[in-house]
């Protein structure tokens, strides 16, 4: 069964972090998909997904590295958001998670993270299954 | 469905972006792919794929992030391209891209990238769909 | 078909890097894949999976690189280990690569590897088969 759907999500500022577990979790189980892949995919050039813990502190760490990597207001070609195109370049849009009883297969600790780089904007990620 | 296919490319410098998606999208396009999910990947250990625009400005930006972490002539115990493997461990080789409508879902800006990291040379890239 | 299996692996230091190439194509040859796509998954928030080369040199430069971005005492919000958790979130924890006559499409050079950013310690890589 190959499954496309999509979902939305809003971010509230340039760079901020979304963890998108639930939703995701919940399209699975209300489609009835019991196992196979999930692939995640952002349509934008200043966006990226990635995975990791759900803590505030921890998002703000990383955020932070990133942007000592690829400054804000760094001096680049491209005007004027350079460095959301350059982190989402790195970290890209595409992450593919194994679907298992019903959900993603995830670690304790692992959440599926919408890294906003340059909000606040309207996001969309859309989900396909390969699966049963 | 499961088709592996395969492309081929040319980069012309040591350091190079590509943009495939036109050869990726006639190939789907070509073997009668509605929908599914489409994998790229690279067979190689200095170079790396990834998505954004296509834009000469910020792929040039870019490689100068790239070459800011892993400096092209840096201290390394592996010689002589230690920063093409590094940097293609991070950006790494796969990409998964939902396919429909007989294409890749990508955004307005969303390109797919081939980026080079120790060229010129040639490069293969592997295209593999599982779909209907 | 849909094939969900998992491999375990124990890392030795801090900051490591293991090859578990073998592992996997083991596994694939003896569950009899011909074809298809295998997605790897590590199942946790400090440690990551990529590609390259099997070279203790390069490994070391890589890890250089990333604790230069990310130092592993740097100053954090997330104690103690953010280091491992940004390294992590930038590689990510899931490659998905085509599967041919049985085993992994990999080029002359390329090796899976996990990195480990947070050991030693015990850690599993899930493998998902989709294929025939």
């Amino acid at each position: 069964m190959i499954l496309h759907e999509a979902i939305a999500a809003e971010t509230s500022k340039q760079l901020d972090v979304l963890d998108l577990t639930v939703k995701i979790n919940d399209l699975l189980k209300k489609k009835g998909i019991d196992k196979g892949l999930v692939n995640l995919w952002t349509v934008h050039t200043t966006a990226a997904l990635t995975v990791n813990e759900n803590d505030r502190g921890l998002w703000s760490d990383l955020l932070n590295t990133f942007t000592q990597l690829a400054p804000v207001k760094g001096d680049y070609r491209h005007k004027p958001n350079a460095h959301a195109h350059i982190i989402s370049s790195i970290v890209k849009p595409d992450v593919t998670i194994p679907v298992n009883d019903g959900e993603m297969v995830l670690g304790m600790w692992q959440r599926l993270l919408l890294l906003e780089l340059d909000g606040p904007r309207k996001r969309t990620i859309k989900i396909t299954v390969i699966g049963e």
